[in-house]
C-alpha cells in the first residue's frame, strides 16, 4: 500500500507550505489544488465555481413552503456540491492510489481512512497567523489586521462545516490525527528533514 | 541552555512509557517519580503524602464562618500543598540546569517555559487507554472495564485542575503544546527512534 500523508491544517498555520516541503524532502507526489482541476474536469463546473463550493460551508437542502407544509428541494448549489464531493472523493482515492503522496485538506484523511494514512494536524497561535498571512498577502489587496482576523476566523469556520458535513466528526479534534504540529514557534523550512524522519 | 523535553500525557495513553524511552534512546535524563523523592526531602512531607497532594486536585482555602462573616483560612493540606508545589517548581529548574532531561507530568512544561523545553502532549482514544491500563494492571487488583473508565477520566479531571491551578491554562489546550502524539494505533518502542529525531 502507498505511503500516505494527509495534512489538516488551520487558515494561516503554513499548514500548506508544510506539506509542499515535505513532499519534496520525501519524494512524494503533492496534491493540492490539482485536485480542484481535476474535479472542474470531472464535473464540467467551472474551476472558480468548484474551488467556491469546497471554501465555502456545505449548501443545506432548499425549504419550500405549499401550503401548510415545507418541502426540502435540491437548490442547484445542492446538488453541484454533491457532485464535487462525490467526484472529489473518486478523485482522492485514484491519487493515492496512483503513488505515495501528500494531500493538503478536502477530508481526505476521512476519505483515505482504509489507506491508513499518517494523518496530521497543523496549527498555531492566532497572532503568528496574522503575521503570517500578512507576509504573504498580495501588495495590491490591502488587509487591517483585525479585517485578516475576522477572515481566518470566517474560513476555519467554514473549514469545519465542511469537515462535519462530510465526515460527521469534529475538525480538529485531536483524535481524529495522528500529529499536531504547533507552527507558531518554528520556521516550517528548518523542521522538514525531521518531521520527515517520522514518516520514513 | 540544555535541551528539554517535557511530557503532558493523558492517562493510560502510555505517554510515561514514551517519555522514559525517549530519554533511554536520547542518553538524556528522564524524572518522574524521582521529583516525589527529592520534594519529600525538601518538605520533610513523607512521600506517599506528597504524591497524595500532586495526584489529586488542588486544595482550596478552608472557609469558615464567624457571625454573618465568611473568613477563608488555610486548611494544612492547603498550606501543604502550596509547599510542595514550590519544592517541586525549584527542584524542576535545578534538575533541568543540570542536564539535558525529559521530564514527565507536573506542570514541568509551564515551570521551565523560559528554557523553551520541547512540549509534548501524548493521547489516545478511550477504548485503546482501557486497553493498555487492563493489561499494566496488578494482578492482585482486579478492576471492570466500567471501573478502569471512571478511574481514568477521574484521573485526567484531577490533572487538568493540577493543572490549570497551577498555571492558568487548560491542560491538553493544543496551543500549550509543540507536538501532540496520538499513541492508539501505535507501538511505542517502535516510534521512539523516529521521535527521537524531532529533537535531535
Amino acid at each position: 500500500m502507498n505511503k500516505i500523508i494527509t495534512v489538516s491544517r488551520e487558515f494561516g498555520s503554513g499548514g500548506r507550505e508544510l506539506g509542499r516541503r515535505l513532499a519534496d524532502a520525501m519524494g512524494m507526489e503533492y496534491y493540492d489544488k490539482e485536485i480542484i482541476t481535476e474535479i472542474s474536469k470531472h464535473t464540467s463546473l467551472s474551476e472558480n465555481y468548484v474551488r467556491q463550493i469546497i471554501e465555502h460551508k456545505p449548501h443545506n437542502l432548499y425549504p419550500i413552503t405549499i401550503g401548510r407544509s415545507i418541502l426540502y428541494v435540491e437548490s442547484p448549489e445542492f446538488s453541484h456540491a454533491q457532485s464535487v464531493y462525490s467526484a472529489q472523493r473518486d478523485i482522492i482515492c485514484d491519487l493515492a492510489e496512483k503513488s505515495d503522496c501528500v494531500i493538503v485538506g478536502r477530508c481526505a484523511d476521512y476519505i483515505l481512512k482504509d489507506m491508513k494514512p499518517y494523518r496530521l494536524f497543523v496549527y498555531a497561535d492566532m497572532d503568528s497567523r496574522v503575521r503570517r498571512c500578512m507576509d504573504r498577502v498580495n501588495p495590491e489587496e490591502s488587509f487591517t489586521e483585525k479585517e485578516l482576523l475576522r477572515r481566518i476566523k470566517s474560513i476555519d469556520r467554514d473549514r469545519a462545516k465542511y469537515y462535519e458535513y462530510y465526515t460527521g466528526m469534529k475538525w480538529g479534534d485531536r483524535l481524529n490525527y495522528d500529529y499536531c504540529i504547533n507552527t507558531t514557534n518554528i520556521v516550517i523550512k528548518d523542521e522538514i528533514p525531521k518531521l520527515a524522519a517520522l514518516f520514513m
